[in-house]
């Protein structure tokens, strides 16, 4: 009977067969001990000369990192071995070799393990970050659905540059320039007229000449978007939305939090109530920091990692300076020069990893902002036509899905908390 | 308290606010009857001259079709009323005027709708479709995260048109072209090697000068691969998953299945098994009934239909000739002219929702279909990779979402289950 590592607990005393790759092995004498990996965990398999065939035994001694094999054998428990469980092994079949595998337990370079990030996807740490970026897209998932959000899928190809062309990728599109979405907003905002709650998840581009830890060219984002809800709602849902996500991963990936040697602790500090600081208190600590910051203008990765360190948990800021804002974003009614933006830093230096706003929802109001920031009005008639007809209050956010990732994995740089990195030097493999 | 109207049960006896829009509305003398929606169903709520105060009872006289408004009132159960409750109402507020909404109840043509996207969403038949679209994804995911697969998501920038660049948009990165991803099958053939099992749902694209209602050049894809499947294996895989999702659907969206006037006798007949029949047989039954069909072609939309009209599940048809299939698909080791595709045809006329394939994993064929295919072996370096370094036998497919949507809801055209369709003369709103 085939199963998978992970199945080995319902399958002591039996024989079964595993299917998988060599992970590694160390061989004495009369025995091998494989480790072998299946995607699911690892296992030791055992092979003992005295209990297989000349042949499976000599296949055995010949078998290199990362061969993919079919092992047969006997389950039983075995507290020091990886995973608890063993593999006493009656027979070995090769099924595909590896001759020099490029990526051996010696430290490589980043550029060497990026050209060949096809390969580099098996190694431990890698499978880890991954399966964590996994779990936390479908606990964000989980956690909107349960909650009556419709899933909806905003598109790629859009007619107009919403906010400037500078940072957007271009295609031509049947004869007209079309440009990749930085966003699914002004889709989603349409849509909570028909669901009330709604969310897309997906893949969004950024032009951008940068080439910080922070960035992809191509990276993912969430972006729930929900009618009647305001500016101090939203915060609200964002906070409980993190720590349910956080709470969750750290409860069922607690092993791969382990292979990475992540410092838990710190996750289980993210609890409710996050700070609140507005901006003008955080301009405040960077002066008070001795920070060469300039009010008025947005935070720098070294700002947000000063704003952070305060906290154990992650810091909204918000009611930001409306000239640094987008056109849809609505202003304070207590402050008009203020816009009811928020942002989320993450702690320990992982920076920005939400932005939301209560969004503009009078006519007058809105299309007096696009003129303010030079936008043609005629692209926006549709987006006019929400706050025409049954226009709502409403509010919602984005989440960057590597870089909330790279905070609970407490990676250095995003790019290894997505399958095949694109970057400004990096469109391969 | 503020409550949804799908919770209005919960609520019988009580005091509530409900939040949406106005859907529709009759008056006779002192009393207005308001037909709600707020995305989660529809409510009548009764105005009553007597019950309420003269200002509510003039605004009441004033609504207009999507003007948004709060109502509060007293919930009772209702049998008559959509929903089967009421409410009695004391108070309304109006939020959010509409003048002159542009969609009425009357006729409208398709184009004038198309136009109003961001509008039409509104609409009941709307707001079904894309109900059953989220609903048909969630069970997608919910099948394949249960059954251990890992959800990766795989880059849409490529730095090679893999199939050739005809169909492809190219977009400029950085000074070089890079190519929007039709497909992430091989990326998840690389996966499979850490995972076992993985699958990618996301957006694709084609630039196909294509405008029949089964085209769209943006459209959401699942790619399941799976390590250590075979064909069989992977036909078996793809009709337990149909019939598992179908029928999720049938259970969790009567409603909108009724909304939609769905026969849903035709869904419920979607069990295993599914007819199995080869290229070769399918040509025949062409043959047979008269169809001008060239042996060794692609079968064509009303070829698809034919072939589906004698079942009343999906048809599978596999072992196709190698020639008119990609690449990296496996012959048949009974009949080398063959590949081991399969191609999943929904019933009713709804055409193809899944192709797949057992992949080629020798290394030296899959070397050869690259020199037969004229593809430049260079970008393909990391992908023979896969097969130096512990290949194993794998299977997968992709199906197209918004296809299954549209045979789910019985539509014509499926342009109707996506938010913001993109096809070849549509790129807004």
């Amino acid at each position: 009977m085939r199963i998978y590592i992970n199945e080995a607990k319902n399958h002591v005393g039996k024989t079964v067969e595993i299917a998988g790759w060599l992970y590694n092995k160390r061989s004495s004498g009369k025995l091998h001990f494989l480790i072998l990996r299946d995607g699911t965990g690892l296992m030791q398999a055992v092979v003992s000369k005295m209990d297989v065939s000349e042949d499976a035994f000599n296949i055995s001694a010949e078998l290199t990192q990362e061969c993919s094999l079919i092992v047969t054998g006997k389950v039983s428990e075995e507290p020091r071995s990886p995973g608890g469980y063993e593999l006493h092994v009656t027979d070995v079949k090769l099924i595909g070799k590896a001759e020099d595998y490029p990526i051996t337990p010696k430290e490589h370079g980043t550029e060497f393990l990026l050209d060949r990030r096809h390969l580099w996807l098996r190694s431990r740490r890698q499978h880890a970050i991954l399966r964590i970026r996994a779990e936390t897209a479908a606990a964000m998932r989980d956690y909107l659905n349960s909650r009556g959000f419709v899933n909806l899928d905003t598109p790629i190809f859009t007619p107009n540059a919403c906010e400037g062309t500078s940072d957007l990728f271009e295609t031509e599109y049947f004869g007209s320039p079309a440009y990749l979405a930085q966003s699914g907003q002004l889709y989603n905002e349409a849509a909570i007229m028909s669901f009330g709650k709604v969310y897309c998840f997906g893949p969004t581009f950024r032009a951008e000449k940068s080439k910080t830890r922070r960035h992809l060219t191509e990276f993912w984002m969430l972006e729930p978007e929900i009618a009647w809800l305001d500016h101090d709602g939203n915060m609200d849902l964002m906070e409980d939305f993190i720590v349910e996500v956080v709470a969750r991963v750290l409860d069922t990936r607690a092993e791969e939090l382990k292979v990475l040697e992540r410092d838990t602790s710190v996750l289980e500090k993210v609890q409710k109530p996050f700070p609140r600081i507005t901006y003008d208190d955080a301009a405040k600590i960077l002066k008070e920091k001795g920070m060469d910051f300039v009010y008025g203008s947005d935070f720098g990765g070294t700002d947000e990692t000063v704003i952070g360190e305060h906290s154990d948990r992650p810091v909204m800021i918000h009611k930001w300076p409306a000239d640094i804002k987008a056109f849809y974003m609505k202003r304070d009614p207590e402050d008009y020069s203020k816009a009811l933006a928020v942002d989320m830093i993450a702690p320990e230096g992982h920076g920005e990893i939400i932005g939301g706003s209560q969004r503009e929802d009078d006519l007058e109001e809105i299309e007096k902002r696009l003129d303010e920031h030079n936008l043609p009005r005629k692209y926006f008639e549709w987006y006019l036509d929400l706050r025409r007809y049954g226009s709502v209050p409403h509010s919602g956010f984005g989440l960057g899905l590597e870089r909330t990732v790279g905070w609970i994995c407490g990676t250095k740089h995003i790019r290894e908390t997505i399958l095949f990195p694109r970057m400004m030097h990096r469109l391969e493999p």
